[in-house]
């Protein structure tokens, strides 16, 4: 059973999850192996993978088999499962508790694609109208107050397959990164009455050196203090604190946008490894006037070294005004 | 001149340092290059550092040449430097300062090693005792609130250079992962009127569980909630919150203990890349009866991925008490 435990001086919490170590690495195209044969999450291999949550699949197919365009799976190696409950424990001075929670993996394409750029508009869209799905349906589970939909893409980001997916992970209570940021955002909008995030995006709507593309509902920017060179967001401009609020025009605008963002940073880069993480509110808040929904991406160039770990800060050699421009000069 | 940019919404910094984009690998080792004409590191090529700020070399020796044990140079490529001062300026919504500072490396020895654990004992005294000269010669700058002395080893823990060496950067503000742990310390300082890392040392020390040695005035052991699978830190048993005042005999006994925690992890897992950090109280603190310094060690074998990213928890499929077992089963 996965623990989650607590630091005895930090917020930080620890999930020891010993099934993870049982992590396979499929990465076939670099090694010899047939993805048609080993890969997971490649068409007609389903029995490969734990039977699906959620497929999009033509009416008339079965649930398990080919057909699907897109299939939502629970993690093989789960770092956290639903079956436990959430039991807070002691050992002498310290804390843990059995970690509850959900870990589950989007499977994005059937086709043995390793570029999330590769898929069509309508793919993305599909992506993200899964993403929506998942946590609606999460929120209804009231052990579950945060829900983490991240992507890991190549080894060097911490991926294990190459066959492009994203992942979410529901947990039972509030991370650190999450709430910091909510209380940054709240004490903004205390001085200023004003959100944090829609200050940010009118400002580099209208200085533009940090502006990489505006699109209808969304834009795309280099953050003024990025911890990573190139380092993007992509911040809905019509204020909005849940991610799962998302209506499907937004859906479709998003889709274009982060299909062309991705295309950007993989011409720029040669396609380089990355993270990208949804920040969205916390499941049941009544208070959102101060928080607003996103996506940062993470290209993975440099090594988090002694001086990140020592110090929670970060030493980034491109300005964000430089990654701007270069992403820019790559725009079709 | 680096610029030390604070996120809007976060107490996160980022030093933006484009200096850092020029410095070139040196792994020679790994490629074709002889380290005897190529290693800025090594005896005889002193010309390729900046001036020596230290050195211990007989007398009658002469600075910038051979005949030294060990050396601390600027770093060529700085992320902050001591010539600024700190000085904050705004961007609209945005805050930055120049990043006055100080980034010195410290030259373990002047043979051509590629891991410390391959340094004598005498060595190793050598460096901790130029890390506590070089933050009591730091702390004389009164612009100075933090020093931070860490050791990236190997490509994937962010070393450019492969010739054993330590980093040490000073900053005129205290970082928040050490502003954090002190917040930790305090608060349970304030619950039981007892220092956490003393009540950790006396738990670890009599359950032994997660207890990898005990030396004279030092005991090593596994974080009962660490990031990183062989995440392992050196605490001293008695209470001192400053790792600048530990004395002579002391730095005898920390030496024999890290480079025999070195070697453990070096037989466990096969000379790991790795990083460490040495926690100790900012510079000029009246309050130390909470804090207690230590060095954090995290081999590097596993990437920090999107679920880290975005929440702060981390994942860890090696519970530490598997962890301390693996170790122990190494002693020699």
């Amino acid at each position: 059973v996965p623990q989650l435990r607590k630091d005895p001086i930090l917020a930080r919490r620890v999930i020891i999850a010993t099934q993870r170590a049982k992590r396979p690495s499929h990465f076939g195209s670099r090694g010899n192996a047939d993805p048609a044969t080993s890969c997971p999450f490649c068409e007609n291999n389903e029995d490969m993978t734990p039977p699906e949550i959620l497929a999009y699949r033509p009416s008339g197919s079965s649930a398990q088999q080919a057909g699907w365009t897109l299939r939502v799976v629970p993690n093989k190696f789960p770092a956290v499962t639903r079956e436990e409950d959430f039991a807070p424990y002691t050992e002498g001075m310290y804390q843990y508790a059995s970690s509850v929670g959900a870990h589950e993996v989007i499977i994005e394409t059937p086709r043995h694609e390793t570029n999330m750029a590769a898929l069509g508009e309508g793919e993305v869209a599909g992506v993200l109208s899964a993403y929506r799905e998942r946590v609606l349906a999460l929120k209804e589970d009231r052990r579950f107050r945060s829900v983490l939909i991240f992507k890991n893409h190549g080894p060097e980001a911490g991926a294990t397959i190459e066959h492009t997916h994203s992942q979410l992970i529901a947990l039972p209570i509030v991370p650190v990164n999450v709430s910091e940021e909510l209380k940054g955002a709240r004490h903004h909008y205390e001085t200023y009455e004003r959100c944090v995030y829609c200050d940010l995006v009118r400002h580099e709507a209208s200085t533009k050196t940090r502006l990489v593309s505006e699109h209808d509902a969304f834009v795309v920017l280099c953050p003024f203090a990025p911890r990573f060179p190139f380092e993007t967001w992509i911040l809905p401009k019509k204020h909005s604190a849940y991610f799962e609020h998302i209506s499907q025009r937004e859906i479709v605008d998003l889709a274009a946008t982060l299909r062309e963002t991705l295309g950007l940073l993989n011409r720029t880069l040669r396609e380089p490894p990355l993270n990208y993480v949804i920040h969205s509110m916390p499941l049941h808040e009544a208070q959102t006037a101060h928080y607003h929904w996103h996506i940062e991406i993470m290209p993975k160039l440099t090594q988090i070294a002694g001086f990140e770990l020592g110090t929670g800060f970060y030493i980034n050699p491109l300005p964000p005004e430089r990654a701007t421009a270069l992403l820019r000069a790559h725009m079709i």
